[in-house]
């Protein structure tokens, strides 16, 4: 008997695995389907506009293949109406710009790849039957290879990608084709209305209904950097001057959020060059709006955020000065990062308002009369005692933070052009002219005015 | 007579202008041309690999176009053959990865979208002439708005972007078309394998002629950021100890070299996540390589950049310390900096050439031993007459140098790390077994065992 059960009761474990894994398969379907549906929701919440978005592209799609369904309307374009379809499915993108750049791009790259590639046949047909593939042939080959490089010059590769693909297709199609349908005038002209009308059709629609325009996002976005650095500035001296006891605790938001910034160029880079462009003037943004300038405040935001992670570096090293040595000088570096990040703030909340105040420059000041403070109780002799050794980190912390007014100097001054090239309002409300005054005639004082200032929160 | 010559007189201005200006369009036509010819000389001699793949492109793109000149292949297909044209040119990418991933998005896409679309016309053909339209436009519009935003997923995004287009596109197509046309299943077939010509053809040239592996571009695109920095490393111990009396002197090339890293995150992203891991195994570089740990890498890499930033705004900036004051830790420092530059060396060229050693980690240890020397030499009271402010610049650099070490170690370890996941090579040959020993034993002495490096050049 034994001989018998102990290879049936060896199988009993596979099959019970298998009837096991049976059984929990239902329950896995259901984590699976439960964690889509929670990341699909948060998608959605993140941004409500992308639920927008594909409602829009659904809705251009269906519309346009109506073009297909009415007799009247497919009697124009015939089988071909398909083309007006796919240009939807192809042209339509999240932002205004981004459908404008690849529609024009799509249009125009058709009408001179349509009109190059009928020539072509032409010139084709007149060898013969025989000579033609092989002229066709070479013309596509040559086209090919110097659209093909042109797609590596980068000011093609940012504006012309789209354009150019399209231009090597449509040249193949037409003259390609032509071989076979003598009518390629004919073919040329019905791809380049299809393509036309699907254009216009998506452009309508993702005008018309609830635009995303990227220029603003541009906009939004470097406002939000500037404000990201101000929250770590903010927050920066209490976390220093208290850390000692506690400091691997170093993962609040606040603290974090000025990371994305040191990455943002590309980002900021696609925004500019690729669709910003494009778009036409609307709200605030008016035409030739100096979208370049944008890349600018960019670079110096993220010049910043480099001196920003350094000073990070010292909130979690292992490293600390002993807090006796911090304690010395903490009232004017916690006074530094305050008015740092105050005067980011403020330039954060008026770029996003599109206005020129003085209210930063006056906080900038500020934060020059406590780093003067700084410098002067660094030369006193209250560190002879102490231990070079120990003292460095302090000193670094310090140095560091007086080259951020320097930078947020220079952010300041980039705002301000901007401000002016894209005629911002100018307000001088949130400071009083008697105020102004004072802060001129006390300029080597190193008291400090008090300026009322709003925490803003920026949404990315 | 003066009151007729003189509006003559004024005309001859823009005449005279207009004479200047068609005078000079030849000349500026020239220049125009030259500096065109100048720049596509400079890219194709920057990445010769442009031109091979420009010609690669014509050549695929020519090949496929003769399915549609031969009677016994256009037999097969038919008009349709043209989808095999146009999928060449959708598909060819430069680098074998993106070809690959998107001629698999188009494909599969192609497969499910068809039989999805004919399943549609299928189930709305049955509610009759007129609901057809209706039932399809409602398929059409849900799939669209289903699809559309499955595209904002990060990992949609990243890896199916294109295969999500083509899958709304030939969904679309299909179903569609059905209502003139009863064969859609015919039709649904014949756009597959016209794909599947088209992705295959473009793939084979890729493949065979001279391919560009972009899982080798971001292997070596890693190992050049780690030899930036080190480039950096080598030259600032020389700088900054000899720069202040020329110090607005600093647009030298090697000490500009890694600022593109601080910027890399996004092409190594896209590199990564859109393309390596479409490609199969090749050279080195085998089925399954662990292409994921090269982003850890270069987050590291990015990491020590930043300090490396932070060190060259030591170098140019307006606040520098005395000579006296640098001069005292010059020796140290600048053998930190050449033996972090050192390291950063070895592991540079090992990466490159895919072998563990255990040189980088002797040039870490010698780095180490040299730190002491620093610490301890600001620990002695050399210091006690010097002004604290005039000494913070130059303690901030030998605590950023100190703070570098930790860096190096830790992308030595990553770096170790990927080289056994992915099987590199292990030698010692640079390492004799009584140094190894010798370091040892010698690690709490400050002399530096002398070991010799090589200095590599890595192409961009």
């Amino acid at each position: 008997m034994e001989a018998v059960t102990s290879p049936l009761q060896e199988s009993y474990g596979p099959i019970t695995r298998g009837c096991q894994w049976l059984k929990a398969l239902p329950n896995k379907f259901c984590d699976k389907t439960m964690e889509i549906a929670r990341k699909t929701k948060k998608l959605g919440q993140d941004d409500p506009r992308r639920i927008v978005h594909s409602l829009k592209v659904g809705l251009a799609i269906t519309l346009v293949s109506f073009f297909y369904y009415f007799e009247p309307l497919y009697d124009g374009f015939g089988d071909s109406a398909m083309w007006a379809v796919l240009t939807v499915v192809l042209v339509s993108e999240f932002s205004v710009g981004a459908t404008l750049g690849k529609g024009l791009n799509r249009m125009l790259a058709t009408l001179v790849a349509g009109a190059l590639g009928a020539g072509a046949h032409c010139l084709a047909s007149l060898s013969g039957r025989k000579g033609e593939p092989i002229l066709v042939a070479t013309f596509v080959f040559i086209i090919a290879v110097i659209t093909t490089f042109m797609r590596f010059f980068p000011r093609v590769k940012a504006r012309y990608d789209y354009g150019m693909m399209i231009f090597i297709l449509t040249f193949c199609m037409v003259s390609v084709s032509g071989y076979r349908d003598d009518q390629v005038l004919k073919m040329a002209h019905v791809r380049f209305s299809t393509i036309l009308v699907g254009s216009c059709a998506s452009l309508i629609v993702c005008i018309c209904v609830c635009p995303v325009w990227i220029g603003e996002d541009l906009h939004k976005s470097v406002a939000a950097n500037i404000a990201k650095l101000a929250n770590f500035l903010q927050a920066f001296g209490d976390e220093y001057f208290k850390v000692s006891e506690e400091s691997n605790e170093n993962n609040k938001p606040y603290l974090q959020g000025y990371r994305t910034v040191l990455t943002s160029k590309s980002s900021e880079e696609t925004m500019q060059a690729n669709f910003a462009i494009w778009e036409p003037g609307h709200g605030p943004f008016g035409y030739r709006h100096p979208w370049k300038m944008y890349l600018k405040v960019g670079n110096l935001t993220r010049e910043c955020a480099y001196k920003v992670e350094a000073l990070n570096s010292y909130l979690n090293s292992k490293i600390q000065a002993p807090a006796e040595i911090r304690g010395k000088i903490q009232v004017p570096c916690k006074r530094v990062s305050l008015e740092c990040s105050r005067a980011l703030k403020e330039m954060a909340s008026t770029f996003r308002k599109m206005v020129i105040t003085r209210s930063a420059v006056m906080h900038i000041e500020n934060s020059k009369k406590a780093a003067e403070e700084l410098k002067s109780l660094l030369k006193t002799s209250l560190w002879e005692e102490a231990d070079l050794l120990e003292m460095i980190p302090a000193a670094s912390v310090a140095s560091l933070l007086l080259e951020i007014i320097g930078c947020i100097e220079k952010i300041s001054e980039a705002v301000n052009e901007l401000g002016k090239a894209a005629s911002f309002r100018k307000i001088n409300a949130t400071v009083l002219p008697e105020q102004q005054d004072s802060i001129q005639q006390d300029s080597n004082n190193t008291a400090i005015v008090p300026v009322p200032h709003c925490v803003i929160v920026v949404a990315e």
